[in-house]
């Protein structure tokens, strides 16, 4: 399957899609890197007898084929009680990456570490292993959750510390990278949790590999370009402002490729400057943004909410230019969301150019390659794209790449983790990717966009639930952040999980099995939670159409504690698969919504108001109809209403309003207000964190 | 030098400062990192035997001995005409980064690589190497420039070219990390040029090692802290504040650290929260900032003019708190001033809680450790600390470290690469370090701020001039960025050339004399200079009292074009120096102003405005008076007004504001409006800018 072109120094063209050069007798060349694709491997032969050539080539073809894992895991000796999270990081001392890189069958040059215990991995690895078959895929989802979380980061990390340091299956985790504005405002890290983390957790926390970073970096400089071009409309005629952009160099006036796309989608399909009719030139240098109806924000990664709503151009130098606008928390930028469903470098590119900024005073969207911004975009993206390679306190490999907003975004991690890991895993392996949210919202959206823009099949879904949310579903007080937990929840109450099973369960079940996928419970136990109340869950759960249900103890015992889950989960993908869309995107708009509301909330029908609709009509105007459709609900009920626990029926739900993100490939409907800027509480956590300057450990990072 | 603690199993204790731990008969216990401090080597020996002991003993102390360079260079062969910047870049293959580490004696255990082209290097090194006598200190300055520069960064590029790769002088450049809005707006980058480059260019301009993006992340964690705090200060009685502040943890009260620091502060030596007064509480949980004297700003790495003066607070969740406030470009942050001056991680954590953010209602100044969040900036700063390694195009070594604005703060990059850098040239090595803008500001802060903070003696001034600037101040017309040169600046005109070196040129020179270090004027050579004009500079410029002047011709040669420069610095590194600081830190604020304007400038005098005074007062109330100036003052002549070239005399300085950043460690006062939020022109560099999807080549990156 590899294309292998043998030239000499005299014929040199055409090896650009080669996955090799071969040079005879010439050892020592310099090979300009245009010469070749990223990734190709020059064989150099210092004999040209063909003999030699050919166990040249034969060894580094060998080189190229999959490699078979020989991982050395970390052993666990679980501590009781169970320490603090960070404590438990720091006493495991992570492996070096480039060993666990090397563990897995990473090729040395497939690797870009970034310090000594996390390192991305180039993408030029599906080009090579392109033949070899994907292994299991795995989703982990949960039932609707209480506003404390339950658990299933810790699922997922225990699941695979299970599958790949204990039963010896080859596994691999796939996780969102966290916003950094939660770690210092209240919700703490999300690298997992107890026994079950990824390590070293502060380098999770912090940073990264910088991916979010850049996210910040270019939408910024999309959000800079909008205002600088607006200020630079208003102020110049149309032939100073065409003079600028295709400024005279050395005599020479020249539009850049950005510029001639732009041309092209105006239907001006002409590359001599100097032949624009005035018109043609009016149309090319504005944008003519309406100010009312720029879409785009800027973003920060803080907990910031005093940018929730500002008013931005209020100096001298910006000539009374005011405007209304907002700042969002980075994660939910529409970059991140193209981060998590690209599929390559140059469907990255297509998708950031695509990005609709805003509507021109006549109607028209405007894009970032209208912008002539699209680019830069991208080059500011270019390490982005590839997924961080960390590990977890067993030792077993983890992926960290993208992490976009759950509610006005998809929430699951990227397409690109998940290829990478089907294909280092191995056809007997599994990947374990997660979900944001409820079943309802994260994996609803995990099917219908993110599998339909890879073309992945899954092959099971983990439903992870705990007896708190259940108790809650079957009618238990509220629970709520900060205050202690009622009684209820501490004491063995079989008919509270009964009900929660029979309501909110059984529907979560039923959603999974509406895409034709086999269905695990994972019951995440609680110190508190007696064998009957576990038992009864498993027993209504395989009532309720679960292949299997099981608990799990990972959180005091790593993986070890989830060996059952891993037996179930592996038995579990053995079955066939009818994996089906709930909607086709031909379909329109407002049918998708209703299908999705009435199928996976149990809604008896949805609301559409007149200006909703109006907008769907521009929608469908402007070519946008066919795409998939990311709903903005809330997480805390199956229905609308976050109070509504179980599984509520008999509701119309309200499409309130409705947005859309072309370059990530979604509209998206607006059921309730959803805050895309979260804020600080009077004692965030910071309070408590600092760092030893002479032992350089963090302190009080959860 | 070093403390070796021996010790068996039986007597852990008191090891946390040893440079190295020995084990006897414990080969494969795990060693707790809370038992070493970072960087202490561990060694294990089986044997218990004295003479094993001793043996590995003195292979370890051996290894951490100072190492001799191997370095092997990189072969340039320039093309003329002079290739593109990226041209030349992308056509030059770097060494692996851990390659050149092990060139130039760095540990393995010192680097963490970032990719394959840049690493950060670890301060454990100056521990290690803390006996080793530092190399020869070479400030590379400039006279004052055209709007277009002079050339600074390329003639510190071809220096240590020249030093390492052709003169096989151990030598380091040490660079400031540059702005990313720049690079997309209108400057381009910062990397150098032509043949005197850091390759791989495109990683030195985007992102490098993330450092610029910790500085954004703490710079507005603080910002929103302080916003957030003064919402629920206004929203809560004493009580409530307090309550939440100091919450009931499972029944118990605690101040955390960081909370104790501010009772200290407030002169309450108590620790039990019970034991408050209802005053002190008020005082404790009432930080009382005045909305109108909030000095922090936010800040962005994006040239976004519209947030020069914004409205934040407007969403009704904020309840009516508006306030008027401000973005900064990243680099102007308080944040990046204390990372260049810090001198260990102990050190930077200081500075950082002595930011002052603003002043309460009753005049006292309010600091990052009061808002509890300097801790949390502290940890997104652990990385950053770390100078990034690189490399020239002949393959030498560059550190690229911070890069503090140069007009509201003391723009020169690290204390810290400084010193790594003095360390691992060796005793008869060179360190090249630039100093932003002409001499009178950069390189005078740099002696008077950066050299005072560090404890390091300068050996050479290398003072990089060109034949286009000197014709300007001898007259020549207004040259500026976009217009074509006039003709003067193209044709042999000696009389502008003498002028200018008799007015600007010898000024510079005189002012680095004045602090007893000799100077070397590097001729930054273009194309259109004649034999004449270039023999001329050189003459004059001796004349002035530099050691030596000399042409370079870095830009189309790389190395070999600055060999005479390089011959000319080794020989003034010989000449014993006289260093002496401008001025004593106790002298007056206004006096000390005074000194810098008349002594530096030629100022007849400075004018300080009632308000100045009041401010300056205020300041010596706090008992800041006794910290070192920055003047905020215009590069673009040695005045305060810019179109005065040459060396103007005759002028009183006036001093339109005074600022003060605590934690960084000096006052500013501004002499004119500066302003610190570039805009994007018309037609930005990033229309040029893009990645082609298949060789993932950037385009258009100057």
């Amino acid at each position: 399957p590899l294309k292998v072109l043998m030239l000499c120094m005299f014929c040199l063209h055409q090896v650009m899609h080669a996955d090799a050069l071969v040079l005879l007798g010439a050892e020592s060349m310099e090979i300009p890197s245009t010469w070749v694709r990223p990734g190709a491997a020059i064989i150099r032969c210092e004999s040209i007898l063909i003999s030699n050539v050919v166990q040249s080539c034969s060894r580094w073809l060998q080189e190229q084929q999959y490699r078979p894992w020989h991982l050395h895991t970390l052993k666990l000796q679980p501590l009781n009680p169970v320490p603090s999270d960070i404590e438990i990081s720091r006493a495991q001392t992570p492996k070096p990456i480039d060993q666990l890189a090397a563990e897995i069958g990473l090729l040395p040059e497939e690797l870009e570490p970034y310090g000594r215990s996390k390192a991305k991995v180039r993408l030029s690895l599906l080009d090579r292993l392109h033949s070899q078959p994907d292994g299991k895929y795995i989703l982990v989802a949960g039932i609707t959750p209480t506003p404390l979380g339950e658990g299933k980061s810790t699922v997922t990390i225990g699941l695979v510390q299970a599958m790949s340091a204990h039963l010896k299956l080859n596994s691999f985790a796939c996780l969102r990278q966290p916003s950094q504005g939660p770690t210092f405002g209240v919700k703490g890290g999300a690298a997992g949790g107890g026994y079950a983390q990824v390590i070293p957790m502060e380098e999770f926390n912090l940073h990264l590999t910088g991916d979010i970073h850049a996210i910040t970096a270019a939408n910024n400089l999309v959000a800079a370009a909008i205002d600088a071009r607006m200020l630079h409309e208003a102020t110049q005629s149309d032939k100073a402002l065409f003079n600028r952009l295709v400024p005279s160099v050395n005599g020479v006036r020249k539009f850049s490729p950005i510029q001639i796309s732009r041309l092209q989608g105006l239907g001006i399909h002409k590359t001599d400057p100097a032949s624009l009719t005035p018109q043609e030139v009016s149309a090319f240098a504005r944008l003519d943004l309406d100010p009312s109806k720029i879409t785009w924000h800027r973003v920060v990664d803080t907990n910031d909410r005093f940018l929730r709503k500002i008013t931005v151009g209020q100096a001298s130098t910006e000539k009374g230019q005011t405007r209304e606008t907002g700042f969002d928390i980075a994660v939910a930028s529409e970059i991140m969301a193209i981060l998590a469903l690209s599929d390559n470098l140059g469907d990255m590119r297509g998708r950031l150019g695509r990005m609709v900024v805003g509507t021109s005073r006549s109607g028209k969207p405007v894009t970032a390659e209208d912008l002539g911004v699209s680019g830069a975009v991208a080059v500011l993206m270019k390490d982005a794209i590839k997924p961080t390679l960390m590990q977890t306190l067993e030792g077993t490999p983890v992926f960290v790449h993208a992490g976009p907003f759950a509610n006005i975004a998809h929430g699951n991690s990227s397409v690109l983790a998940d290829k990478l890991a089907l294909k280092l895993v191995g056809q007997d392996g599994f990947v374990v990717t997660e979900a944001g949210f409820g079943a309802d919202i994260g994996m609803e959206k995990f099917f219908n966009i993110k599998c339909r823009a890879s073309g992945l099949k899954p092959n099971v879904v983990v439903l992870v639930a705990t007896v708190r949310a259940l108790k809650m579903h079957g009618g238990g007080p509220n629970v709520s952040a900060g205050a202690p937990l009622p009684r209820e929840y501490i004491d063995e109450n079989l008919s509270l999980v009964a009900r929660g099973c029979r309501s909110n369960l059984r529907k979560q079940i039923q959603i999974a099995k509406l895409f034709g996928v086999p269905v695990v419970v994972a019951l995440n136990a609680f110190r508190t939670d007696t064998p009957a109340e576990i038992d009864l869950v498993c027993q209504i759960a395989k009532e309720c159409g679960a292949s299997d249900a099981v608990s799990c103890q990972h959180w005091s015992q790593g993986g070890r504690g989830c060996l059952e889950l891993a037996q179930a989960v592996k038995e579990a993908a053995r079955q066939p698969t009818n994996f089906q869309f709930l909607y086709k995107t031909e379909m329109p708009i407002v049918e998708k919504i209703r299908t999705i509301a009435q199928k996976v909330y149990g809604a008896d029908d949805i609301q559409v108001s007149p200006e909703v609709q109006r907008k769907i009509d521009y929608y469908n105007h402007q070519g946008y109809g066919s795409l998939p459709i990311c709903m903005a609900k809330t997480h805390l009920s199956l229905s609308h209403m976050p109070d509504k626990k179980g599984a509520p029926t008999g509701f119309v739900l309200p499409i309130r309003d409705i947005r859309a993100s072309i370059g990530a490939g979604f509209i998206y409907p607006l059921v309730g207000t959803m805050s895309t800027m979260p804020g600080l509480p009077t004692r965030p956590c910071f309070y408590d964190i600092d760092i030893d300057p002479v032992t350089e450990d963090i302190i009080g990072l959860f």
